[in-house]
C-alpha cells in the first residue's frame, strides 16, 4: 500500500487501504476530481507556507442541503461574497499536519486522526456543521495521492497539509452562518525555525483566557498576536512567550507549546508543561511527547506532569541550576530548543542544547516514527 | 450641497464640499469609477445586512507600492487566495456607520470621523497598514452618493455602511501581511431589534479582556462570540451580556454597550456605563450618548460615570428599587431598552421603558441630529 499512518495512542502505524470517500450526509455523492492541465515547477527550497502544490480541495455546506460533493481541483483562488462571515466575524478555524515520504516510498501521515479531532471541535466552538473525521482524512488522503509528486523525496522535509473551514454566510448579522466552505491547501514545508529559539515575554499581552477559545485552532486566536509578535522582534527575539495572570503563568510561545526539563522545587528530575485548562491549544506534537515521555518514564524521567509553571518558577530554577532545558512542540517547528528569554528588563540565558538534550532524544524518536515506522 | 456630516463633538451639523479624493501615499492617482450596466431591484423590507446596494469600493495595498487607485465597482465577489491571511488568522477589521436622508432630503452622515478613526486603531492593532482617514470618508462619500437611491426615503429608515479592512498575503506563515484590500459594502439596514431586549449572563464565556484587542473592532472579537449567542438563544433570550472577572462585572452585550440610569450606593442619579479599560469597544453611540449626557447634565442628572458595574450591584439596585433603567447603544441597534436578564437561575425582570425613560428621550435626540439637523 502506498500509505502509512501513525494513528494509534503507541504511535506504532498500519496501513490503511484506499477507497473513495466522501463526507458525511451525503452518502450517495463521491469526491470528484478536476485534475489541473498544467502542473508547476516545484521549486527546491522555500519559505514556510509560500508555495502551494497543484490542486486543493472544497467542500461546501449549505444548512439546507448539507455537505455537497467534496471536490478536487487546480489550485487557484476563491470567489467569496464580500459579506462572507469569515472575513467581517473570523468564523474560521484551521488545522495542520504533515506527510512525510518513509525510507520505504510509503507516504506517511503523523496521527491524522488527532488532527480530525481537533478540528470537530473547533468546528462546534466556532458555530460550523460537524462532518465525517474519517471521510474527510479519506478526501485528504486522495488529495495527497494526486500531488505525491510534491512530497519531498529526502526525509526529513515533508510536506505542510493545511485544512481549513471557513462560515460563507454572504450576510451581515452576527450569526450561525448557514453556508460554509471546507478547503484544503497544501505547501512546502520548508524549515520554520534554523537556529534555537529567543523569546519575549510580557504580561501586557495575552494571547488567550478562560471562557475564550484558546484550545481551539480559531482564526481569533492569531490575528491579535501580530502585534506582540512584532514587538518582540523589536527586541530581538523570535516569538512571543504567553504569560496568563497575575503570577506570570507560562503558557504558550508563538505557534508553539511549552515544555520545561528541569529539578522541580521538591527536587525531583520532571519533565513539565502546562495543562489544557482551556487556554492552552491541544498540540498533536505536545500528546504525542507526553505519550512518548510516559513510555520513558521509569528509565530517567520521576515525574511527568502537566501542571502550572509562572516565570517565578523558571527563574528560580535558572538561578539554583535547577534547569535542564526548555522547549517548544508544534507540526511547524516540530521539537525546538529555547535558548533565552527577554522577562522584565533581563535577557535569560537558558542551558544550551547538547545530543543528549530531552528535547534531542525526542526530536530523533518523533523523526524516526514519521519517516521510517 | 449634497452632504451634512454630524462630525463634532457638539454633534451641530456642517456641511462638506465634495471633491475628488484618494488614500494617502499614492497623490497621483485618483478614484476610479466603473458602474454596473443593470442596477437591482430594491426591496422594501429586509433583515438587516442581507441586501446590499449596486456597486462597492476596493483599494488594495501591498508593502512595496503602498495604497492602489481607489475603485468602485459593481458588487460583486472578491477573489482571494486559498491562504489569505484573513481566513486563516483573522488578519481583519471592520466598522459600521449609516447613513440618513434627512427632511431636507440632504444625506446625513452620523460622526463619521470617529468611525474613520476607531478603525485607524484597529488597523494598527491587526498590524494593517495606515490610511488617511479623510480621503478614504471622501471616496465612501463618492460610493454613496452613486448609490444613493438606496437610501431611504422615509427617516429614521437608513442605509447601513459596512468598511472592511483585511490582510491578503497569500502565504501561511503567522506575520504581519505584505498584502491587504480595503472594502466597502453597503446594506439596508433594516431594524435590528423590534421588541426591547431580553439578556444572557453566564460568566463562564468571556468576550475580551486585559491585553487582548476587545477594544478593536477586529473579527477575531466576533466569531468565538456565536456559541454563547446560541446559548442565549437555547435560554429565549436574544443575547448574551458579557460579564468579566470574579466579580461578575458588566461589560458589553452582544453588539452594544450597555447604560445603567440608577439611583446609586450613594443615593445619587447616574447614568453609568463600564469605562474604556481595554475591555470595551469604544462606541460611536456610546461616546454621543455620554456626550448629550453632558449636555443635559445640570437639567436632571446629578452624577454621569464610566465606572465598573457588577451583576451584585445591578441585582441590589433591582431590589431595592433603585434602577430605573438598563439599556444598549449601538450603530447597528441605535437604542435598546432591556427588558430582561437571565443570571444565575433567575429571569430578573428590570423596569419597563416608557417615553420618559431616558433611552426614549435619547433615542428621539439622536434620531433628530440624525435626519433634521
Amino acid at each position: 500500500g502506498l500509505w502509512v499512518l501513525n494513528n494509534t495512542s503507541a504511535m506504532s502505524s498500519h496501513v490503511l487501504n484506499h477507497s473513495h470517500q466522501h463526507l458525511s450526509s451525503l452518502p450517495e455523492s463521491d469526491l470528484v476530481v478536476q485534475l489541473s492541465t498544467s502542473l508547476k515547477t516545484k521549486p527546491d527550497v522555500v519559505d514556510f507556507g509560500t508555495v502551494f502544490t497543484d490542486h486543493m480541495l472544497t467542500v461546501e455546506w449549505n444548512a439546507n442541503d448539507g455537505w455537497q460533493t467534496p471536490l478536487i481541483r487546480p489550485f487557484g483562488d476563491l470567489s467569496l461574497h464580500p459579506a462572507c462571515s469569515a472575513l467581517h466575524y473570523a468564523v474560521e478555524l484551521f488545522e495542520g499536519l504533515k506527510v512525510y515520504r518513509g525510507d520505504d516510498k510509503r507516504l506517511r501521515l503523523f496521527r491524522p486522526l488527532l488532527n480530525m479531532e481537533r478540528m470537530s471541535k473547533s468546528a462546534e466552538r466556532a458555530c460550523l456543521p460537524a462532518f465525517d473525521q474519517s471521510e474527510l482524512l479519506g478526501c485528504i488522503k486522495r488529495l495527497i495521492e494526486i500531488d505525491q509528486d510534491w512530497v519531498p523525496h529526502l526525509g526529513p522535509a515533508c510536506l505542510y497539509i493545511r485544512p481549513t473551514f471557513i462560515g460563507t454566510e454572504p450576510s451581515l448579522g452576527v450569526k450561525k452562518p448557514n453556508r460554509a466552505l471546507l478547503y484544503v491547501i497544501m505547501c512546502q514545508a520548508g524549515s520554520y525555525f534554523n537556529t534555537e529559539l529567543s523569546l519575549w515575554a510580557d504580561p501586557k499581552y495575552t494571547r488567550a483566557w478562560k471562557g475564550g477559545t484558546g484550545d481551539c485552532k480559531m482564526g481569533g486566536n492569531y490575528g491579535g498576536t501580530l502585534f506582540a509578535q512584532l514587538e518582540a522582534g523589536s527586541y530581538g527575539c523570535q516569538q512571543v512567550l504567553w504569560l496568563y495572570g497575575e503570577d506570570h503563568q507560562i503558557t504558550e510561545g508563538g505557534t508553539m507549546n511549552i515544555f520545561l526539563h528541569w529539578i522541580n522545587e521538591d527536587g525531583d528530575e520532571e519533565l513539565a508543561t502546562p495543562p489544557l485548562d482551556g487556554t492552552i491549544l491541544p498540540g498533536v506534537t505536545r500528546q504525542s511527547i507526553l505519550d512518548l515521555a510516559r513510555k520513558w518514564h521509569s528509565g530517567f524521567l520521576n515525574s511527568l506532569l502537566e501542571r502550572y509553571l509562572t516565570m517565578g518558577q523558571l527563574c528560580s530554577a535558572l538561578k539554583q541550576q535547577r534547569l535542564k532545558e526548555m522547549f517548544g512542540s508544534g507540526t511547524a517547528c516540530r521539537v525546538c530548543h529555547i535558548g533565552s528569554i527577554v522577562y522584565e528588563e533581563k535577557n535569560l540565558q537558558l542551558p544550551n542544547q547538547d545530543k543528549h538534550s530531552l528535547s534531542s532524544r525526542i526530536a530523533t524518536e518523533l523523526t524516526d516514527i514519521q519517516v521510517s515506522r
